[in-house]
């Protein structure tokens, strides 16, 4: 019995499988680059055991509860949100018993992976063998081999980034460079928080902003200042890139008076929703400019209904699963900071998106013509088999292999990294197979290809 | 010569194919739930001979004559519309000799099926053939195993919904079950004419239900309770579930004044579509609050430009192939309802779309997280094996298998049913093959999916 | 070595591929019909030899120079623009040092197949090569048997139309005409600067068009007169049909008086944007209203954002690969022009779209009613492998093959016409044999349609 099959994710049909598994014998064993992602550097500042099965693999990862949600399991049950779970068996015995559920979902792959992989384990999760597993993986969690630095070395990961708030000291950063430890955990600047109006804490996270740069960020001058000082600070602790999660791709050119007025209407809190997203919007223009100045690249998530579920955002706060994508226009959003600093190519901004429909349509053809813009890999619902499948069907023929950046994990389940980056190679390897035995591309090139995919175009995107 | 193979819809690669084999030896014979369609309880109450070929296959069935006037033919040459069809076989030959047209349709398909498993033909309908096939089909529909209520046990169908106004006194469904027939024939509540103000009939409606319910419909409130003593009229007969076929899926949630003051607006006829557009997205949580206190399953059907043709519509009126899909948004339409019921687990509504970017972008990420959401199959032109292929496809990964309902055959055409339901397994059959043959899904667990699709699911979803 | 293999883009697995290569076997050799693109009437007219391989592969075709300006070149280096290239061979090896950022794009297969099929090269092109390239591309083209209609007779094209303002003279039509060559090239009546007002030089347009046909052009009746008067002027040349590359494929129904004075705000030049779409709009509906009396067949191509880059637009001009396509709504922008002229029979409009996601939604379901509508193929971006099985896979299964019209070059590139074809031939062929291994189809029909894919039906459509 096994959880696992050598040849997973390659195409049934014989004469492409065969040609998937010799490219991705080239990938399999390349170290993982890892350029964003959610794990926290506390973990390897610290270099603490993880508390138990749950704690690793239930309560951090929305993908996994928010399923068991949608089927009728209350967050009760499953103890999300508990700073420490009082009855960890019993969740995971709930959570075993409907593992059937994950089945056809890249959740699955990723579990099954780890069960595997870190943990021996063979036989299928279920009720039947819930306690057997809760016994195996804690026991292995006791070991010194389970420690994060120690499973960051096993992953052969080479580089890490996390996502970091402006205002964040990046204590834990500090410590893993001065540890002597040759992990290499970067942060990546992500200033939602003191760009966006419409998060609670703006205002007081532009004054703490002011506190921490000693710039008036009572000013628009003074604001702009202090976060290209926080960026500054934030590459002295080896960060390449900024990430900006707005809810549109909107951008904004206003001259300086202009945008000078709006920031001081948005910090008297009067301005409304318009408002509020014309600032995000040149914000969006402002930081790549700080880009074009610093070298920082910049990546654009847009799209995302954030807590959709009022009763669930008020009882357990953000990132609970109930983010839901939206359709999302790039052409005429991008089209002013594009106007602006589209032509340089010393400005690299990558784009994500969470609708697909935007692929061929939007993203490919403005790729495959700006110098600046790149496409980073499918992202979160599309992290997928058929997701990854979709991307490269809808984005290569127009934008190349080569306007793309590689894999991104995104994740904050550290041991599903792994198996992330592993399906991804074997899409990637099935992908490559298919445009060979079609003869849409020979094999040498494939070969060359399958390595950028997986190595070369990630460090070259994101400065690494 | 033969119209159909065994191995049709399976994918050619022949490891997956053998194991679509197995998997749909499996499924083949489970009887067929039909919880959604458009067929008539008086066929079933009074169970007459169906009159000619041209009545049974191409008068009622918009597919067929929608691509014959689409390349020419005119409605009057097809005598669509007439009460008694004057030259049926002339009309056959006409349907006949453009058979071509349908080619790599799923109308096709399901001709194709009927004619070989129910006729007995087995070459292919043409010019030359026309004549054989109308004698031999009317020879047939003149025997008594072609009664309706002999089909249907022919079919092995358990359970058959119609789709009926609230206005209807079900009296054939009344007729059928006092008639000792065990057929199981039950009506389904769709309110459209009655909550939705843009029916030229709406006010009309509005009084007859009052008249039929003896509350006062001229007050919100009378309204409301005479559409529960509907829904529990429709309870009485068997309904398990409401359909909702509302422009866009729009909700509100008005509190009692404003709704009741809008009711009292559109009641007026002075509203614009500004407000009828407000009421019917407050019917619909409306209808969810009823749903929550009577336990009828809620289907919303949202999305169809009704009626596009304009000169179709003055002559023909509805359902004449003119309906046409726009865009459809979900994530923000859905939100006051979901805001309010969507965490009740005792709640079960069945969302479909016939714009199928909302499959990957907002349907499956909404049913992949609110317990009351299920995911209903593809609709109307999206029924078809393509459609089917893309919604397992762009849905599983993100809502699973288990928040989706099994197949819908929503049709017209009672001789299509189970081919539809044919070609649903086997396209079940193939998708869950090709994720076995990719080792993503045990061979196992795929035999207990492909009878979950077919029959538990549907089951517990309309909860029959 | 060989750039081509024999079974090129047909699926992979075997006894698909078997089908396929009988079909392809089938149409192979069929002539071709090209009645969109854009090509030169002069080049037929004069006869004259293409002056280098820059001139030939680079210069005229923006897929080829925006992939590599997308990459950091600079249109600069590649000369684009020069009246004259001053260093061909420098910028051929710019071109060939990166041809490998083609990779599984179109533009790749094209090239190949003109290198190997037109030139006899084998080897890949690249830094290597690129000399050898040059070189023996050069010689050939200094033979008679590559002047334009040694080529046009070589590549066995029946018509080729081509593209042309309703200011163009269409004298080198006309040369071609009187020069006793057998070769049919015909305008195209494209008429988008002299009714976008959009276009900086629609008033000079208007009047130049009074000038041409004698008409007032001033007013809306003596404007429209003029339209008709070169309509009829481009019949006489051979033009079969009208294009329109409107920004979206909104359709307007304006009485006589409303028209006139809307053209009359327009001609004064003090409309807005929402007048100038609207007289765009109205121009649709009186296109398809002298289309129905004069039998040119109407061709809406909408859809895309042109001159997206501002910059490159200032300094190059028009059509420099920074058009991006953005969403198309189609059903209720055509309503006003369907339903006054949606039933014609005798009327045929073909629509192409930008926005794959109108495939399914909106554009097969349109034309699988109205009898006037036909389906373009897959259009610019999504002329390529990927784009055409989505638009096979997307629309066939609700508008059938027969609301379809075969295939469009669309192509700037002469020497690329017989391979986009190819590319089309190997993909219906593909797509055709996938429906006949599974059983949807079966193989004499195939046989049939192919041949109606490849020739029959875009014959009859655009009347040729």
């Amino acid at each position: 019995m096994t959880l696992l099959h050598d040849d997973r994710l390659f195409p049934a049909e014989e004469r492409t499988r065969a040609i998937a598994r010799r490219l991705y014998a080239g990938i399999r064993g390349l170290p993982i680059v890892s350029p964003h992602g959610h794990t926290q550097a506390r973990w390897f500042a610290r270099n603490q055991q993880f508390p138990d099965p749950v704690a690793l693999f239930v309560q951090p990862d929305h993908y996994v509860f928010r399923m068991l949600y949608s089927q009728g399991i209350t967050l009760e049950e499953l103890e999300i949100g508990q700073a420490r779970i009082a009855e960890p068996r019993k969740v995971w015995r709930i959570f075993a018993s409907h593992y059937h559920l994950f089945r056809g979902t890249p959740t699955r792959l990723w579990l099954d992976f780890a069960f595997q992989e870190l943990f021996g384990l063979t036989e299928r999760l279920s009720a039947g063998t819930a306690d057997d597993y809760y016994d195996a993986i804690e026991a292995k969690l006791a070991t010194a081999e389970f420690l994060p630095r120690a499973l960051y070395e096993r992953f052969r990961i080479e580089v890490l980034a996390t996502t970091d708030s402006p205002l964040d000291s990046l204590a834990d950063h500090a410590v893993i460079r001065d540890s002597g430890w040759k992990g290499r955990i970067v942060p990546t600047f992500r200033p939602d928080a003191v760009v966006d109006p419409d998060y609670s804490e703006f205002r007081a996270g532009v004054e703490a902003l002011g506190a921490l740069t000693g710039e008036d960020t009572a000013t628009w001058r003074g604001y702009l200042r202090a976060l290209e000082a926080r960026r500054q600070y934030f590459k002295t602790l080896g960060a390449t890139a900024t990430d900006h999660g707005h809810p549109t791709a909107q951008t904004a050119d206003l001259n300086e008076p202009e945008a000078s007025r709006l920031f001081a209407t948005v910090m008297e809190g009067t301005a409304g929703a318009a408002e509020h997203e014309l600032f995000r919007a040149q914000m969006l223009t402002e930081m790549a400019r700080m880009s074009l100045e610093d070298g920082l690249v910049m990546q654009i998530h847009p799209g995302s209904a954030r807590n959709h579920n009022a009763r669930i955002f008020t009882r357990y706060g953000r990132d609970m699963g109930a983010d839901i994508p939206r359709p999302t226009e790039y052409v005429e959003a991008l089209r002013p900071l594009l106007n602006r600093f589209g032509n340089e190519a010393g400005l690299t901004i990558i784009l994500f998106t969470l609708d697909e429909t935007a692929y061929s349509r939007e993203l490919a053809p403005l790729a495959g013509h700006y110098p600046c813009l790149r496409l980073g890999p499918p992202w979160w619902f599309h992290d997928s088999p058929e997701g990854m499948r979709r991307f490269r069907e809808q984005a290569t023929e127009t934008a190349g292999f080569y306007n793309t950046v590689g894999f991104n994990d995104d994740t904050r389940a550290f041991l599903s990294i792994p198996a992330r980056h592993d399906v991804a190679r074997r899409m990637d390897a099935g992908f490559l197979a298919r445009l060979v035995a079609e003869h849409r591309l020979d094999e040498d090139e494939a070969v060359e290809l399958a390595r950028e995919l997986t190595y070369g175009l990630v460090k070259k995107a994101y400065r690494l």
